[in-house]
């Protein structure tokens, strides 16, 4: 090995663990601004919307990656970011292909995504996010329980549904009590619901597992599944399926579901799986000292047809 | 009797029949004018909230008493004038206190009042609306079929619901097919729901019955009588209930309630129920030249704890 190599491996070696330095240095300076804040760019319901999460000195986030998960086993919480507030119908999502990751109204074909409307339900029927510093791992498959089948991941932070009786605002970053979750088959990928409720919903005390659920909200289990099986069918799609006959799982088995998701997210930001997946999510974090200007716009119509009643 | 008891009956009777003749004008120039159109004034959810229905020369209407039944039996239509619009909580509707019966929110002990969310739905399940030119007599009994219950009408035009897919604008009037009809007994007073469906909407042409609801719109009609029976029990009122075992009316017998109760408005117009009741709508209709200015505001907040969900 002659020394202009030994030099690279050298200068690879200082510059590697000047990256973790920084990540490291960035991390902390997130913590030391946790109070986050929100800004908008664009006018909602049109394709230049966005939502940043920022930081108490104001430079931008990442929804996905800077929120940090909060998980407390022994209270069963995590944080939650609301992306679709209750009974609307906007598909709005944390962005996986722009930078900092602020949350957008997804697309397809170029236009803008609605759910329909199932009867009897209007729009979404809970307040609906995801949870922050969580992946599910498209590069690997996930075994599936008795039912022989084994889905890779579907790229997305864990998907959640918050039950509780207030309408949340998109963006807000909740802490919720985690009850169970159930394994949506959605287009022929794995994508978990986790079902959740705000602590600070009057219920939230009174409600610990998936069991407990039926007793205060009557009718809410059976209505998510059924509203996941068929939210997809006005646009011509199959009904959905599900994992584990069809069963929610409960708080403890979903809390384990809710660790390999962060662990798929930190191998995620480690870079170590660059090479295996041609669409992994953008991974920025703050710590730069990136600011951008609010340009929030007022809300641009809804397209009239959204607001049809589909009986699926 | 004396001359000028004599002169005075003449003068009476002229009058009267002076008052008849203006009548008689002021509908036919109503029907010169009956592109309708409406003015607001106030901020949507306050006090100050009206809507008028105005006649094609600017003169403001009323929308109980101008706007024209138009029954068709044939086809089995009339109008209907849409108060609350699919999928919202306010309780608008066309006041019988206010000169000219704009369309306001109503309100309970001075606040303004709104319908709360009950399980799995959101706001009102139908566009939600009133059949001009009929109304429900208060001051007769109204005999139930065989249930041996004889009910007052609760002084209202005729409710309805219009079941169709789009959702309908507050104080449009549109040209509906009349399907049937449940007969609520709210608060121990008659009031019929109208079951209606919009013209224009792609099933009306395939649905001429009561009988014909369930095949293209599944349980729209079981969702409405739960929807009217625990509407008000999160304000602390009991279950509702219905006259003629809770079974819906057809079309036809439908039709005979809506020509009654359009006998009953021309009873109220006429002037003859007027010792009678001490609440009787106003009656004043266009014909006057009356022009108000449309002074609309933007929209006010709707208090957060509308947004609740209830599991009744």
């Amino acid at each position: 090995m002659n020394m202009s190599v030994l030099r690279m491996n050298a200068l690879v070696a200082k510059s590697r663990a000047m990256e973790r330095l920084k990540q490291t240095l960035n991390i902390l300076s997130v913590r030391n601004h946790r109070q986050f804040n929100t800004i908008q760019q664009g006018s909602k319901y049109t394709l230049g919307f966005k939502q940043y999460v920022t930081l108490s000195n104001g430079e931008v986030a990442s929804f996905f990656h800077d929120v940090p998960l909060a998980l407390n086993e022994s209270e069963k919480t995590v944080n939650m970011i609301v992306e679709v507030p209750r009974w609307t119908t906007g598909k709005f999502e944390i962005s996986k292909e722009l930078r900092f990751n602020p949350i957008i109204q997804d697309t397809k074909n170029g236009k803008l995504r609605f759910v329909n409307n199932i009867f009897p339900y209007h729009g979404y029927i809970h307040n609906y996010g995801a949870i922050p510093q969580t992946w599910e791992d498209p590069t690997v498959k996930h075994e599936l329980g008795n039912d022989a089948v084994s889905l890779e991941g579907d790229n997305d932070p864990l998907d959640c549904c918050e039950i509780g009786s207030d309408v949340l605002e998109m963006g807000s970053i909740k802490k919720v009590k985690v009850l169970g979750s159930l394994a949506l088959i959605d287009d022929g990928e794995l994508d978990w619901k986790v079902i959740v409720i705000n602590v600070n919903d009057p219920l939230s005390s009174k409600i610990n597992d998936i069991g407990n659920v039926e007793k205060h909200f009557p009718g809410i289990l059976d209505a998510t599944r059924e509203w996941f099986r068929k939210y997809k069918v006005p646009a011509g799609k199959p009904l959905n399926s599900f994992a584990f006959h069809e069963q929610y799982i409960n708080s403890s088995s979903t809390i384990q579901i809710i660790k390999e998701c962060h662990k798929s997210w930190r191998k995620l930001i480690s870079g170590s799986l660059d090479d295996k997946y041609d669409k992994l999510p953008r991974i920025e974090r703050s710590g730069n000292g990136i600011i951008l200007e609010d340009s929030a716009k007022p809300p641009s119509q809804v397209p009239p047809e959204v607001q049809k009643w589909y009986y699926v």
